[in-house]
């Protein structure tokens, strides 16, 4: 195995993109919990979004909804982003809460809703302009509930016409992400439900076009580390929504469910070379804190993620090729486990401390009094959530 | 295989109940979308329900939920019903949208929140004695979303006390149904997570006290009739929640998803005495309606149950036996598809029309101007949903 | 709806290949049991597959599997086929039963492995020259049991090669179809485990090579049909693999776990063209019938696929489509679902008697004494399995 | 957190069962690959059994499987055990094999094959008389595999027959463990398939009858530390099965595919008492090593079990308790990973060489040249498998 200061190098760069709504209230279908202290607007989001970081050094940049987080100047967002010590990232498009894509929006029937649709892909295009953002993500909320309902054959065609559109009017240096989803919100068929439409939806685009893996998005069992390997094998994956679930996409914080899992597909991104300098790889949380307290559950996110990097870089890759290569199936699988058994938590403690960095960024936020902080001052107003 | 004239008798007494809270609107987390028409109090709530059974002669109760059917005089509210036919049916009770609930209610720590929970309950059973229901039914949506979040165990136990406790208010001729669900809204634990959960706690109880089944709240593969089969046997199944799902609980219409499932289900009510005289298994529905017209997509929720119960019914249970004891598997098959393949649809169509009702409901509601009449009517105010 | 008389006209030329060692024994790993009557040699599997076609007019190929039906003139095994009055089909390889796969073949980390399982294909290519089969199908059974047992990136690499290879040995009138499996007989990783990894491998190798869809190799909850739908739209779908799982590669008989799944996958099958002529979709069986008899539930088989085909068939496109661009969900839906649910069972009887077949093929075998023949003749020898 | 000197008394009586058959070769219906010094007789499996426990101290038992390792003399058999340092253990009957049992044994239509099933486990119990083992474990896989093929309901109380027949010929001091599985070899239903049956059959039965949980034999998804904590407090939980799997079940080594869930698993069995002296929960392994060798694949595969004991001991259990009333949801997760994540190895290895035994239980069997002796010994014969 290797020693942490082999591979302490390699966490340096390290950076894991926050999303704003994660600030704000999330639920289920049955209730949305509200906490004091919730943002009531994108300036508070982007003011929790930068505490994260001040507390981990892990975060430093965030990502914007539209319209969640629709503003009049993006420029000014931007400016008091920055003096926050973070960047505005990704944004994110919406096009599963208007009444008009109740049935579809890019892969609509009707060629107005279509281009409605497109022309909010436009709205963002121009708001990364402003904002300097390189990814336009899109998460297709699309598909339909009952058999027959749709033609799934159809609406992939039109899917096809509406992304080349929107391609058409990325500027050099921005991408496209086209997120796919197994299920839900719709329950017969999903437009984009599996990496291998994602994937030929975005190769016929062209190299701009990339596809993200949201880790709570694939039907059970599924071995998600194989994707991220063939992906990268593929030139193409673009970014990754981290979460962990049990059963659905249930947005936990990443790492809680199945953290050896999060080792195996971190430990892929290292065999791909999606963490060395000049990776294009983004590396965002997608969750919902629907219980627990928003900030501390995203610093404890980028944490586990930090964790989970390091002990998969621990892996000696030299002695694994070899026991693969002499068929040792045992010793393959001890060499592997011995860099996800290490407890690598002190030396990322001492670490952490070298940088200016508080050792456990859990305990210091918690002593920071900024929660307390934020829920005397935030009161009245409506608390931001998925709207 | 028999004839349907030979099985129609069994089909007359029949009856569905349908929720009132299909009648307004639900969708997922990301949306809940409108639609003209929808009811803004019980009352309308009540007289939509009302046309399904006028139609269709199928469901002649509506089941309601408290406090999102909460009324002032529930007598007036029976008398409302039984105006237009039908009866008021199960009352559910609801501990999953207080805030207090959050971390848990009848399971939860605090003696306080239980017992305002229990409280709750107590005021459900208050109301069935005003609406002369015999059930109430009882969804836990209690759980964990994070592992060490709560103790399994001591939930456990607490919810057998809470249950007692509840159970013992119940009047001689009431009954409490115990619903079972894998997952959603917690999403590590559920507290009563499954079939032979709910069995021991409501064993422990009495008589009284049954198994609610929801088809759509079983793990991926679950062989549901079984299930059935099995709580048949122990003598526990008190009720059904009947819908459709592909992946979670989707709440689609009923024999949507996979008809021959609901078939296979209808078999084993039909072999284990639940449709007979004097049963007393409850069958009822708990669907939403998220992009489809709610009435119509009642209408054919309880159709295809009855359709499937056609075709149950005609499986010619002693030759089945015969082959069954022969260990002719193909014969045996044979004769279970045989029933399922048939298409009883004329059938019922004519069997409706002797009985003054129309040979295709769903046409003749179309036709009949109440979807219009509703949305011209049903103007202002606030639709009702899952609040 | 259609009427049976407008969509026969389609279902005259069906062809549904069968698998030789569908005739022999095979089980679980548990145990095989063997049946009376079962073929000691591949001439008998092809007596036997011959037998399924001459009573329902379905089947006029069979496929046949190297090494278990090796024979040392294949010249001769064509005659007899074709004086049965079929043809010999497809060619399938084996690269899991040899000592040196243990690890791996196609993907193996020793050349020499590999060289062996690309000749063992070479072989297959020659076979196909002999007996005029125009398929070489491909199921990869290769993976791994643990977490780094193997570099799941450089297997891809290295099946990538090893296609290539074999693709360029591939007749100008000859195909290679690449079969994907989600797990099993591998429990980690499964070197192609999805149709997207099939998809950019034989993307990555030219117009000869194509997918192939086995029914039952999805994850839970997986939407086949959409995967149908997509690969008639890359043009890549080469095959299917029919045949029924309730939960994992179950090997029924196909139609029987889920009628109304393979209603929406031939659904989708005229919706791209599948079943028209000059389609180069090839329909198949692979099924193992592990405790039922084996020439019914052949015939069984594909008597299914041809009665859900006359009921997909049976939808009428121009309403459906018509209605889903009206939005109108339910009607949609209703549409879709009458075709299911009409018997086309009469209908196909009389078809079958038009061309001189038995109406009721399963009767008419049943009756025939083929059965007690080959009991009675096929004593001694060593019963016919997977080796 | 507890130190592991103040938890590693409750690691002293830790005994984890190995089973016989774990030492022959095992695969899955596709292959059954051979190796070297795989075991041809009884006395070698527990050789090799013996030495496990040898090298690791964990496991002083061996399972018994009947008739694979059926014997004339089972006094001689525990003699041999003996002197090399282990008991003869659970015995484990099998109705799955023999022609007969093809369509049921215990739930057989036929009282002559129930009745062979029924004295099939007499002869377990004569056995277990002589072996002085506590006790019988049925795994039932009994089942159907097409819809219509049984009558599902009166298997069911053809099992409760059949059960209470060999329950009554227990001895005081014997008990019946009775397994569950959710699917294989039978493929549509299994008699057996949940806690819940398990639970309503053992139940009827009496004290003398438990459940036996399989790790691998659940839906995906499903809770399995919550079925043992309801299984603690019903008093029912009688063993484990221990294993792995990401599908199916695929019977891999413990703790190899989701290590965090075999905590979570431990906890529960620290939580309900399960691990304190006296308690009667029989910890087993049941695997397959299809490919990797079998001596040091069990070797691991206790030293897993071991140390997730030691890291679910580690759980300061009073904090939690505290952060659960507090409704902490993140510091009690937090409390509950801490223990997951800390390095019990360099403590367990001190600890096993105070106790005489070797620090690193894999290098020292490796370094021993057991496994040459038995390569270059056991040559010739017929290697033990599951016949």
């Amino acid at each position: 195995m290797k020693t942490f200061e082999q591979v302490a190098p390699l966490l340096e760069g390290q950076a894991i993109e926050v999303p704003s709504w994660a600030y704000g209230n999330s639920g289920t279908r049955f209730k949305v919990f509200g906490t004091p202290g919730t943002p009531r607007t994108v300036e508070e989001k982007i003011a929790d979004a930068a505490a994260v970081n001040r507390f981990t050094g892990l975060s430093p940049s965030v990502a914007l909804h539209i319209p969640w987080d629709k503003v009049d100047d993006y420029d000014k967002l931007r400016r008091f982003a920055e003096d926050l010590g973070i960047r505005l990232g990704t944004i994110n498009s919406n096009t599963f809460q208007d009444d008009d894509y109740k049935l579809g929006a890019l892969t609509h029937t009707d060629a107005k809703i279509r281009q409605k649709a497109i022309d909010h892909h436009f709205e963002c295009i121009d708001v990364m302009g402003a904002t300097g953002s390189r990814d336009l993500k899109i998460w297709l909320a699309e598909g339909t509930n009952y058999p027959g309902q749709g033609d799934m054959r159809g609406r992939q065609d039109r899917l096809a016409e509406s992304l080349r559109t929107i391609y058409d009017r990325l500027g050099d240096d921005q991408r496209l992400v086209l997120e796919y989803k197994f299920f839900e919100p719709a329950f017969y068929h999903t437009d984009v439900p599996d990496w291998g439409t994602s994937y030929v939806q975005v190769a016929a685009l062209g190299e701009k076009a990339m596809v993200c893996l949201d880790t709570g998005h694939h039907a059970p069992g599924t071995n998600i580390e194989f994707i991220v390997a063939q992906l990268l094998r593929l030139g193409k994956l673009g970014s990754f929504d981290f979460n962990s679930r049990f059963y659905a996409d249930d947005d936990l914080i990443v790492g809680s469910a199945d953290p050896f899992q999060l080792f195996r597909i971190l430990f892929e991104c290292v065999r791909g070379g999606a963490l060395e300098p000049g990776s294009e790889v983004a590396f965002m949380l997608d969750q919902c804190h629907n219980i627990e307290k928003k900030i501390p559950g995203q610093i404890r996110s980028v944490l586990n993620v930090q964790e989970m990097t390091a002990r998969a870089l621990l892996v000696d890759r030299d002695a694994l090729t070899r026991a693969q290569e002499d068929g040792d199936v045992l010793v393959a699988n001890e060499l592997f486990m011995d860099a996800f058994y290490t407890d690598v938590r002190p030396h990322l403690a001492a670490w952490r401390e070298e940088r200016g960095l508080p050792a456990d960024p859990m305990r210091a936020f918690l002593a920071s009094g900024y929660q307390e902080q934020i829920e005397a001052d935030r009161v009245g107003g409506t608390q931001a959530g998925w709207n």
